[in-house]
């Protein structure tokens, strides 16, 4: 086992040397792009940490590591163009730099490329990955396609937005463990087990954006404080919230995201008030750590050493601390 | 052996029953949509056809020839966009119909489902149809990128230009064919000349097409004539017009590649006449012949019974004096 640290060093210098194909250039430049402008590389780090858990070798699981990571990125070239996003990681997004129908076919290629990563593994492991690998895939476009109608739904219910991020967050990370574990040989009820804890740790993850969105330190959480109350975004804050407020305060919340005032910053801190007041943001709390619990329930029986076990409870609490 | 429209009916009644998604509607209904507006189905039909050709069982080929036409329709979707085109057979494209972001993201789908097309096939051969899927699929990405490039060049060469339309079109036909090959448990070297067979007859279609938008007659092709020369494009015809014509000739069919009148009429028959002029049809004709020719001579030591080599050579005339 290496330190987290180590398996982030030792991908990065495996995508550094992987020979991607270079022409056409405007074909193939935007994929070198996105996928070198950074990121924490925590779904290929998964995969590899995964693979040695189970007794395999992390060097076997990086093909499936880059196939992650490629597709996540093909995933962030085409929501950037839906989400009119001009930004990413602090970088112009592809369709910015480029043109639109750079991102689309650009961000085609690298569905494609994701895809041919598994080319090398043998026949019987390669098409329990591509398997998983194109479920996968499509649940991720099911949760931005579902993620796009909330946008225009005021009758949102609260599994249906849990259903979205598991979707368009969860299942990924889920699947970059159990990749590992399939190409480690672990037993099927193991692969699902590391799913379940990925599943779980993703969805917490995801929620606790939620929270930090309008709670967090904009120091530590990196953006800005209330992005999401700005956008009107139906997050579990706000669905919650809406449940638990009487009639006058639950119209007043829902007045309120019909706004897009000039000054926000009042606007926010009456949501953020709501959000308290309703309970929603206790809610929040315990929904996190629910799924967190839920996550380290689901290896609690695995037979790999107490040490292997103790690496994935460490990251856990890590990247619950924003840690890694 | 079926005859083409058997394969044909064979095949939409395939494609009607088979159990797509449909949930969430605004993902998945483009997606069906697309795949009934029509067309021809040839490529489909040829892979179900070469299955039988090589002693396979056409029904076998099914899921593969599936995938083939959901991958062709996903690349309609997303070039229609780039295209900024409004029609597709006759109908609304797909982000006309709803909208770009639909149009982006059903596409995704659609190839994420193309690849899950190919799961049922053991993995031996499973791995075996989807590299040849995936090689394809990027070159298909290749040649729309080149198409996109060469707008905005002015050095494009002819064996540039062979390239893109073998990447944009002929590859996948080769595919289709060569599918149906390997399922048959055909010889890798009979795989590899059906491959060439769809590969030479792809690029004297395409050809062929370049040659009818010029000089077609507009009720059998089915689309307006000049609609090439109208948009500028730099086909086989004016680029060997361009290398065939003398200074003053060529730089006059530069200058009207420059320009969009409000009367195409004129601007049409002029370029015309330089393309006759030049040679550049009969030359575009001579190469079709070559391409036609060479399928042909592609299959000529194939061990199938001549009975079946006849299907193929009647599939080629008939689709180059496009009759199906």
């Amino acid at each position: 086992m290496l330190t987290i640290s180590r398996y982030q060093e030792e991908f990065l210098e495996y995508l550094k040397s992987y020979p991607f194909k270079k022409e056409p250039k405007g074909l193939y430049a935007p994929m070198h792009y996105i996928l070198h402008v950074g990121g924490k590389r925590l779904r290929p780090v998964l995969t590899l940490l995964t693979a040695d858990i189970f007794g395999g070798d992390y060097k076997k699981a990086m093909n499936a590591a880059l196939a992650v990571e490629v597709f996540h990125n093909f995933t962030l070239v085409h929501d950037d163009i839906m989400d009119d996003a001009p930004l990413r990681r602090g970088m112009p997004s592809v369709h910015e730099k480029w043109d639109l129908n750079t991102g689309i076919l650009s961000g085609d290629i690298m569905l494609i490329m994701a895809y041919r990563l598994f080319e090398d593994y043998e026949p019987v492991l390669q098409a329990g990955l591509i398997r998983l690998f194109s479920k996968t895939a499509a649940e991720v476009c099911e949760g931005q396609q579902y993620d796009v109608d909330f946008e225009m739904r005021n009758d949102v219910t609260l599994p249906e937005y849990l259903r979205m991020i598991r979707y368009k967050t969860a299942v990924l990370v889920g699947t970059a463990m159990k990749m590992g574990a399939l190409i480690a040989g672990a037993e099927e009820w193991e692969t699902e087990a590391i799913y379940d804890f990925g599943l779980h740790l993703g969805t917490a993850f995801q929620l606790q954006d939620d929270y930090l969105d309008a709670f967090g330190d904009a120091e530590t959480f990196g953006k800005r404080i209330g992005g999401d109350i700005v956008e009107n975004k139906k997050t579990f804050l706000y669905l919650t919230a809406l449940e638990k407020l009487d009639e006058e305060d639950a119209l007043l919340l829902r007045n309120l995201y019909d706004l897009t005032p000039a000054d926000t910053e009042e606007k926010i801190n009456t949501v953020k008030d709501l959000f308290v007041a309703s309970g929603a943001t206790e809610l929040i709390r315990e929904e996190i750590r629910q799924h967190t619990e839920k996550a380290f329930e689901s290896i609690a029986s695995l037979t790999v050493t107490e040490e292997k076990k103790e690496v994935l409870l460490e990251f856990g609490k890590r990247l619950m601390n924003r840690e890694v």
